[in-house]
């Protein structure tokens, strides 16, 4: 069964194919939609709120024709019954044609997958993985630059030790000939050693030769639980903040990108400047997923 | 774009335009409802809780033909993640076709409208606006009363300080030729000097002669937390409780109306008279919204 | 009207239509569900959590074509405003075609009903009736047995004193010939007197006979705060477990049933044995839900 997982999953085919597919169902949004999943249901189960990946994969669902049930009380929900997950994941696959699923526990969505009658579709799950994250990055991406046909700088910047995001979308990078990835981060929230590779540079300050090069940035959230002290935090966090004058030094065709919420690390005026593209990202996310649940439903 | 912002926006034409709407979406609804938002997605965000309002936009929306992705977790939205309205907005516009909105502060639905890509609909700012219900409430007088064609008298009754929805209805009724505005408050919460005009009549007690005189009744909860203590409360509320026999000296064809929930302030005995329209204006949310979202997506 | 609302109120003849009705919604599942709701609404109205019970009355709605709109916000509900049951079913009938709710309090339901404009499903009321559970454990055990047609032993497990699926199902088997009862349970949670007819066998403790004897086992829940000491709940609660070694004892085409969830009064090493039906038996709601609907809207 055509489980959404990991982003590891994916060989090169299958993001070639992913990224086809995520083209044409832009194509159908801008028509209007289609009546592809007419008669079907999505279950959305999502056990850690996330008000943008639930709706969006509302969305796609329904922009496909087809129908959505919900479990979004995080409090009330069988869950804390204290049903296992197993259970829950039978049932509602027996209701649905195919299931999101957000959990708090890394392994959670592998486990649902395990004992599910019907795809599932891995939201994020904890500290784990959200692979349709990384897939509408990889997309945005793909939108601007021909990844694997001229080299390509990525550089991501923020928190790169907890960032799961930042983790998936380096991995699935390494598939594609000509990019080079650098990291820049402060020393307590650099990109753990696991995903650096020969060729990668590391960096702990933005200076403006790696804006001046970069062809994509992306930027995360820095969250002052990670740091020792507020003092550090305010300190390392204010070095980071993109300004219109910084975003300025980026190339003219380079994007600017961030998984969102945002919360001040990247200025709001600096959302009318060309490179900005994170809310672009953020829409990207209807027809990714609009093509994700298509390929799990076999359609 | 087409927004519904304030029960101010709307010229003289333009809420005869939107009664006659109403009215054709009200014959729809006899004949089952249309297909007319086939494929389009209400986005429903509620900040602050409100079962009546929110159900009635969702199935305004489901009788046009239309979806609804909906955001009522008030506690875990991604507001409370620290995003502005401004980021939600632009995100959830991209994913929806039209956006009803209730947030907690004033001036909230008019900042989501200017950075919405699609159009907002106000389901009440904090103590704002709340200008679908005002049309609602218009609605349910014409359509027992022809407003502009013979005098009418409209009794505002209860807390006329703090409900906005007395505020705004008073501001639309303007509009017309012959309508004769009466206020019934205690003087805690009688209404602001700002909307008072020439003509009007201010009473702080609920006389005999103005229930048979009165062509529509509105009435208002007020709120425990309005007076000093609690004996001004219930002294002042109990004079202002609507029994069977209050509402028997009204004209047959008056109409009494009330925006909902009530506690006590109308007794259950009224809800069988004939007078009592308030479920019935409840329901005319229903029309009136199907005729505001089809106006705004301009089908 | 078509409510349903208690497990009584049905006719033999009345549940031999709904057990056809619903065998053909199943077959009509199978292929794909139906546009017979198109263009309806059903009103969710969950004043209690109950996921699995919620998730099942939509997908019912769903797979009929329908739409749903739902109250799902036990704590910001109008209901905690203040406002009494009869005004909230009064709006909400007026925008749904047929209202599904779940209440806290015993009578809630009915109460709903007397003053609803639209056919209501009780979903649970409190303590009271869950009549929507009983007939889809009763079709789950026509789907295997044929009850009527030759003797059939039903034994009921576990809490039988407040588990009111328990005393529904057993009311509703009085209707059909040849349907011998057996109650097994600890004293503290024994089958109230009430319900215990002449024939019927009181038993406390599992013995294999018992289990070899059984056409069905219906298992519930024992609750900790039903019993004096934890200890005397741990001691009882250990002699019901169901292992597979048990569930080993029962005839081949015995089926073991559980209104769900459980937590570990059946082992997860029983989910692959063929008596195991409780996940069968929960996927049966819709099939069932769909038939009641549709009845209900008299289509």
């Amino acid at each position: 069964m055509k489980h959404v997982l990991s982003a590891d999953q994916f060989s090169r085919s299958d993001l070639d194919h992913i990224m086809k597919r995520s083209a044409e169902m832009a194509d159908i949004l801008a028509l209007g939609g289609s009546k592809l999943c007419d008669g079907k249901i999505l279950g959305a189960l999502f056990y850690e709120p996330s008000t943008r990946t639930r709706l969006s994969f509302e969305t796609a669902m329904m922009r496909l024709g087809g129908k959505v049930i919900s479990e979004t009380d995080v409090t009330f929900s069988s869950q804390t019954k204290g049903e296992v997950i197993e259970d829950t994941i039978r049932i509602v696959g027996g209701y649905a044609d195919i299931i999101a699923i957000r959990t708090k526990q890394k392994g959670e969505a592998k486990l649902a997958a395990h004992y599910s009658p019907v795809p599932v579709l891995n939201g994020g799950d904890g500290s784990g993985e959200h692979p349709t994250q990384s897939l509408l990055d990889l997309y945005t991406i793909f939108k601007h630059h021909k990844i694997g046909e001229k080299p390509l700088n990525v550089t991501f910047v923020g928190d790169l030790k907890y960032g799961r995001t930042v983790h998936s979308l380096a991995k699935i990078l390494r598939q594609y000939e000509g990019v080079n990835i650098q990291y820049v981060a402060p020393e307590e929230i650099q990109m753990p050693e696991e995903y650096i590779k020969d060729g990668d540079s590391i960096h702990t300050e933005l200076h403006d030769e790696i804006l001046q090069q970069a062809d994509v940035i992306y930027d995360t959230r820095m969250q002052k639980e990670r740091f020792e002290d507020v003092e550090t935090f305010n300190r390392v966090r204010n070095a980071f903040i993109f300004t219109p004058e910084m975003v300025g030094k980026m190339k003219p065709d380079a994007i600017l990108m961030h998984p969102l919420p945002r919360v001040n690390e990247i200025q709001q005026a600096v959302d009318k400047l060309p490179q900005a593209k994170y809310f672009e990202q953020a829409l990207n996310g209807v027809p990714v997923r609009m093509a994700l649940i298509a390929e799990a439903l076999e359609i």
